[in-house]
């Protein structure tokens, strides 16, 4: 695994978990964590679980005791880590978004498509296609229970730098994170609207906002918390967006309209998404992750109503594999999910889902709705 | 009253109730209810209330014992009925939207600020601006305790046409309505943003959507519900939007996301708005009138929560002249609430709200959102 | 109408407005209006829209020209007005609790047999039976979507005298109100509980409880409100319960709860009630009276959940009078529905429910509960 | 490890993420997990990750490498392993029921009392008490935020047997299990509700219920789900309740009510409780774990209303250890909260909480509901 940060630890939660609560026909070993610096990497290694530490990921991703390589770093290092561990035959996940640019996420799905077709697998960590409430949303869209789609509906929201005085983290700064809440959670939403449609967009119009220019630098952060000021601290400039707002087509005809924000005050994590269709709707809205909201019209207009799907029943998807009934899932079983996925997929000779080639079109998409918004919220098509 | 279908049972209703509950300067009385066809408008009188029904509206509003004119008719006839009420002084409550383009609702502003100096008032019936959450909303916003406005969040869900079946009543035809979930209830979200922001846009990029092209001719219709079809039945087109999308900003750069649709499988009435600042937010969703949400940021992170406020206490805006605490109002008390303010202004002296020219506003909002739909949704400025 | 205060002035909109929104056989008119005092009826009268006022009741409802008695006075005077009216051949609608005692209820409900066969129609108002949610409820019991019912689970709760400063009301004394939380607000819901599964309760276990023993007296007071006290003010004893719990079982042995309080802080009116079945639940909440929650348990348990029915559409009880889907009711349309049933049912030489016997059925519990509460609440045997 | 099913499961689990998530003074080793036969317990000791498998627990507690015995057996070998364990110098951890009588419970906690005199530490095991929202609400009752506390309402609401074909597993059957829902699930609220308020029930009046009588033998059975029947299958009795209801007074004259019942369609772990206070009011439920509801009633009544906190804060009980605000956590993290502070306990030599005294409390409680429903729900005074 490289990184250690947040992502790192909800990898490592998945890795542990996995093999215990799914039946794998192999069992993972957390050979390596990778960091830049030693000390804290041997730190980060014994409380996650790691057997050793590393510093340099080059060394690691050719070792030949390794066969997996977990990317968890920020997006500015994605494709080199990839290429190469694709190169050395390894599997590969990496986190989202795949890459800060279009040009990397091209690079990175050829170079994936190669390794293909020598038995090398690889996927792109969306995480949230394995919420079950999802899972299940996305079931009841297959087999035609909502219809024709007409509308998707998906915001993102968060508030954690509200404050002006929230330091300057990498998340913030273009080099690094390649975008703002844009590419952060805007990609979150994006995937899943293909994912739970089927379908993808064929042209996008949006709008980038800034509310803080500028911002103390930081002197410790971890997550999505951080520390940092103090009065004659130094300052610098905030390059990313601090909020997006588009809306796009479907192949089919649907209109999307999409929101991601890191501005919208009280809402912690509220990542929402609502399909309405002729035949009935879902809505999802992760602060309640164990619901999803399902509007069947197809009975009496008398007896409709969105009901709420506790999705904790042994025939929803992931959830037999957890607790009774009622007793929820939280946040970190999406990776477990996720692992376990990858593992049977990987085991199996099977291409695990979402593909670099899913983390490219996300990747379009932001690029289409950085465009338009360059471009007076002109529409862009996409393909 | 001219017109006695929807709204005039909802004005009726208003001019009822309202002297009952509030302690008015003056007693409203119901003297003539006009309509087009003589039984129709006899029967309507009977059943709303009114004193007699008349047929020739233009008689109607020139006659000395009338006061005051209500149009509740469609968009179509708003411009003739309220600059012939206005030039013979009478005061005029006009239903929203204002007019069917800008050019009329110009000339409506005009003529209302002439009659004005007359002292003639007019007010265009924006009804949801009297529904007590949203105006203790707008309380809160005034008082600064949403601090800086980030962004505006304004959804109108119904789905009273997903069904391709359903007939083409008039609010499917352009040249009598105008627009369609734009102009019919996209209108309402619109001037909800600039009650309660108190700004209005500088610019907006939309689309808009027709998903069902041609539908059957009705055979009856009232409200929101009709008849029609069978087999062999007479089609005929839609001529106006299903559906719209659009974003804007506001004057102190608030970002404003805006969807209207009819096609929200599941959704009956959700007029849906949300404001984030930097110091709070609020939420409210028509479906639940009585409540509003507030999350008030000021206070130490972990007592925070948007707190569900039942906005049926003495104190809340028109609740103290209802029922005890919990007991909630309905729909129609936004009419109850809009005639009383209305009878106090002209009582008074004072003019109404919302104006005339806030009806251009939104006019402008609706016009400014079709050019750019058919300009790729590229930014159109307003003013 | 004797009687003017809170109870007055929903009756009121209820005689007003039944025939605007429902086809009646009659037209009602409001004659009278009655109180104690000349000054205080007189403003009533004209307020709330009554033809004349009068402070005799003994007169008024022996006068030729009335043909209904409309009781909305506190219970101690029940019985005196009930028998007259019934004596002078009027038809009466009487507030709840029916009486004070199970010895005056069963007295007006002799009295109201004897007058049925002379084609004298009698109802005691119980309004929440008519709200549109708890009739389709009724509905779906009937229809045997529940099953067989294993749990009626019923709270009422309120707060407003959770302030021990707020002063000594008359529902607060024993000798006008007869009970405290356990008649006023528990009755409803025993009511409600028998109405919904069509079943009586055969005994109950309860007990009640004082919270605050001694209150300033009242200068001034109206509906749930009133002012009170400052220093040196005199206090009066508190002579009702404050808050009531039990629990008992009906005919076909369903468990049942229930609590009425007046000391649940934040609960404004927050009348729950639940059914579960064998088959399906429902589930609703006053707070939120145009919605009713029901699970239906006979479809997969993947797809299974409480869909939320917003009971706003044409063909749900009563609501195909009012406004389109999702446009919806207030507290007083439970009026306004019970005087269109009885109006109907009057005209029709129907009997209207809730009948005085049903009214003497909840008496009857509430004078087990009492008991029960005296005897460290042991069971209590119910005819 | 004793027992090795569904709560095997979860403390598994709770073992190996706690020193992962929390800082813990000493690392656990889950050095043995024992059942009663060699080939399940070789399974589940390889499925849920401990070194060695066994089946003679007496051999196991006395071994000289294990230093806590973790009890997950049902109630009816409670007694005999803890008082072994104890015995041996081993701290313990027993879950809920603490015991299937007073009698042994007593006896239980006696030994525990010797034991802590030798260093030795026991705890029941009452997880719900470490969800986050229920650690918080028990600091601001603790803060005085609520004030006097008048009604504590608690529900345990599940319907995992509703259908009578569903099998006699052991939870069903007095000699394993004591009691049905009373002790299963009612046990928790119990605990909870002196948990919250810092305070214990003085006495009570309760009844059970049983709706189904016989059911048919199971064929296969985790956690709560099992198969069994068909044609011609064996049936069985159900010798515990499957429903209890049950009033009772805190110390501090609070009402508080109980329901616990496994018949309550729709709902599947609604644990509910909420606490109504002279300042305020908090009310949670368990489908909905990672929220609080938060009433504060110190503020303008025209600004008060249930706030929902996402508990979920970095400065929330437990909640730093996991996520970003807004990523919730699931059931199985009460587990690891537990084994956390239980950890720390031990290792700092205090005494964990709850401790087998507060179990024993627990078990008088549920006693004198079986007592009182035997005495037709005559008060039981509690000491």
């Amino acid at each position: 695994m490289i990184g250690y940060a947040f992502m790192g630890a909800t990898h490592s939660q998945g890795w542990h978990s996995a093999p215990r609560f799914f039946d794998l026909p192999v069992k993972p070993e957390l050979a390596v964590l990778c960091g830049r610096t030693a000390d804290a990497a041997e730190a980060a290694a014994q409380k996650l679980g790691w057997a050793e530490a590393a510093t340099d990921w080059r060394e690691v991703v050719t070792r030949d005791d390794i066969d997996v390589v977990d990317v968890c770093t920020p997006g500015d290092s994605h494709r080199d880590i990839t290429l190469a561990a694709l190169a050395a035959g390894k599997h590969v996940i990496c986190e989202k978004p795949l890459a800060n640019t279009v040009a990397e996420a091209e690079e990175m799905t050829a170079a994936a498509d190669a390794a293909r077709t020598n038995g090398v697998r690889s996927m792109v960590a969306f995480n949230y296609r394995r919420t079950p409430a999802l899972a299940l949303a996305r079931q009841l869209v297959a087999d035609g229970r909502l219809g024709r789609i007409h509308h998707v509906r998906a915001d993102y929201l968060q508030d954690w730098i509200v404050d002006p005085e929230f330091p300057l983290v990498w998340r913030l700064q273009k080099d690094k994170a390649g975008s703002g809440a844009l590419g952060d959670i805007g990609a979150h939403v994006v995937d899943l609207a293909a994912y739970l449609t089927g379908e993808r967009l064929t042209g996008v119009s949006g709008t980038l906002q800034r509310f803080v220019e500028k911002r103390p630098l930081p002197t410790a952060a971890s997550g999505l918390s951080a520390q940092g000021g103090g009065d004659g601290q130094q300052v610098g400039e905030v390059t990313v967006d601090d909020a997006a707002a588009f809306f796009g087509r479907t192949e089919s005809g649907a209109l999307a309209t999409f929101e991601a924000t890191r501005f919208a005050t009280g809402r912690k994590n509220a990542m929402r998404i609502e399909l309405n269709g002729s035949e009935g709707s879902v809505a999802f809205d992760f602060e309640r992750l164990n619901e999803l909201m399902f509007y069947d019209g197809s009975g009496p207009a008398s007896e409709a109503g969105f009901r709420r799907i506790m999705v904790t029943e042994p025939d929803h998807p992931y959830a037999g594999a957890w607790w009774p009934p009622g007793h929820g899932l939280g946040y970190e079983h999406t990776f477990v999910h996720e692992i376990a996925d990858f593992v049977r997929d990987v085991a199996a000779g099977r291409d695990p889902s979402p593909s670099f080639e899913d983390g490219l079109y996300v990747q379009r998409v932001l690029d289409a709705v950085e465009r338009s918004a360059e471009q007076r919220s002109t529409w862009q098509e996409l393909r």
